[in-house]
């Protein structure tokens, strides 16, 4: 299979920025020359497409920290492939590699911003996950912003997803008392008996904040944010005196553009917020993990000693096929997904 | 006057707590016996009281940093004054001291949070100003939290306040671009001319927001944060990534409790900050001076080597007598006072 270097490929084009709430239209399946590689390049058969709320803000116009991805360019996405052609010395048919191949069967790279694997640390689709940006997602917020202590408190929301997850286990690793808020009673489950969670409260059911105020006895030290809405709303109030808000992420927000009104928050919101943050000496820190990856090698021996120890648990959901890659997407968006979100493009030799 | 002690004093007590902007309805002047020191005590007659926006909040019930006034008792506040009479060793008849006297024209005190000046210093009014905690929270809040680097831009609220003149004046010392924001003409030409500020924009003017921009060419990297409200939503899009927003206070906000909702501010308020926190990766930290009284020496020091050499100015406001403080003080909440507000409630003997 490796030898076979096809002509055309297939693409997920992005066709139109969503109005609010991205729907399958948005996107377009498309079959595209696949060019040679030039000296220096290489061609990378794709083996999985990591999917990430990130990719959300890509669609829209706005400014934000990256470029929005053009109409009718691929869509941007994290992805792990197999190197089928090679005029890079760096780089041999038969590696398997992780870089920003986007949503495609195929890409051609000159190496910058890739990444060989060895298949023989972890299976290799853990390099868009727990032992890729989001891992180190997780670990940067944590570590370097939420700067935890033991025996405090910490509240992780998208408690089961790829970046909460790790989030979770890595307090638990650092004594935290840590409670999740997830989507429905099953993800609850998980976190608290798989991942070890001390609890996890349910946001689809009522009364959030009296649930997650009983879960936190001793208030809140550090809320590693990545979902904003109901659930930042119902955190604020447990915010102990010098607590630490690493934030990296708010996907209740995404369809407005992170300009809307939700169904919980009121015009007061912001003044409330603004208040709490200075009677208790709160420290709300932006961070885009890009802006870390000096830290990748101290994340990845500590995360990959983890998961060869078993301190660490992991679960991956995998959509079948680059054309099942939007609804997969759309789905995760609205909590749809269980672990991290992969496409599973092409075979993955390594098992 | 010093050696004459009273058997009686006048204070000013919280009469009722505010439904909204606070009236002098909410305040009470009376007499009350003041009683005799016992030992290890002191009896201060107050020279000035310093009227500050923090003691809004202490008029509310809710929680905040620290307990409210009770209804009934003597309104908080910094003072200074003479001692007339001491049971203390460490504390002589004749000694002008700084301590939280309250709203009175005398106090008992057994020396807890209380100074000793030396009024060949500075003028010992600065003791609850320049050089006392106003002061240092400008220094805490740029400094310790702001990090500031020559050649960035600064934005400072209540510029010509007696945290915001200090803020800008300290800024520019420190080889920053200050722009300030002040009520009025005279305010912001008092901004630029006297305290050298790069530019003042006047928030009773139209079009805040691009008056702002304009000012700052190359974007905000620390609001120094004390007013909340439309300056506050007018800064935001214009932080630079990695800007600092150090919070210790939202004047402009105290009227509803940090609650209500303002003129300015939309329902997408806080996601369209909470966008701009992430995507500009700011950090936000709120601070309450209190926390940071051991860079009192560090401070002192500094600025007081600023004022003998004439690079930092400063300004004062007072109301004459311990009746009119309420009128004052609610003037000041409007932006009433310019400069620092004080009320001379007896004579100063050190002048």
């Amino acid at each position: 299979m490796s030898n076979l270097v096809p002509t055309e490929m297939k693409r997920v084009a992005l066709a139109s920025r969503p109005d609010g709430r991205p729907s399958t239209e948005n996107f377009r399946l498309e079959t595209v020359p696949l060019r040679a590689p030039q000296d220096g390049e290489f061609v990378v058969r794709v083996i999985y497409l990591s999917l990430d709320p990130y990719m959300r803000g890509r669609m829209d116009a706005a400014k934000s920290y990256s470029a929005p991805v053009e109409i009718g360019e691929t869509m941007e996405g994290g992805a792990v492939g197999e190197v089928i052609a090679s005029r890079n010395s760096r780089f041999n048919v038969g590696d398997i590699v992780t870089g920003m191949f986007g949503w495609a069967s195929h890409a051609v790279s000159d190496g910058t911003m890739v990444r060989k694997l060895d298949p023989s640390l972890a299976p290799v689709s853990t390099s868009v996950g727990v032992l890729g940006m989001p891992g180190i997602t997780a670990w940067v917020g944590l570590n370097v912003h939420g700067k935890p202590k033991a025996g405090e408190t910490l509240v992780v929301g998208a408690a089961t997803g790829a970046v909460g997850s790790v989030v979770g286990q890595l307090g638990k690793i650092a004594g935290l008392r840590v409670i999740g808020v997830a989507g429905g009673a099953e993800k609850c489950s998980y976190a608290v008996e798989e991942l070890g969670f001390d609890a996890c409260i349910d946001h689809h059911a009522d009364n959030l904040k009296a649930r997650l105020a009983e879960a936190c006895p001793d208030g809140v030290d550090i809320y590693y944010e990545n979902v904003g809405g109901a659930t930042l709303e119902a955190v604020m109030p447990l915010m102990n005196v010098g607590g630490r808000i690493p934030l990296c992420g708010m996907i209740a927000w995404y369809d407005k553009g992170g300009l809307g009104a939700g169904a919980s928050e009121g015009p007061n919101l912001l003044p409330k917020m603004w208040r709490t943050i200075l009677v208790q000496r709160l420290t709300v820190r932006g961070f885009i993990v890009t802006d870390h990856y000096d830290h990748f090698p101290a994340f990845l021996a500590e995360v990959s000693g983890y998961l060869r120890d078993g301190r660490l648990k992991y679960r991956e959901s995998f959509a079948e096929g680059l054309e099942n890659a939007p609804d997969a997407f759309l789905s995760m968006l609205q909590g749809g997904n269980f672990g991290k979100q992969l496409v599973r493009v092409s075979e993955d030799p390594t098992l």
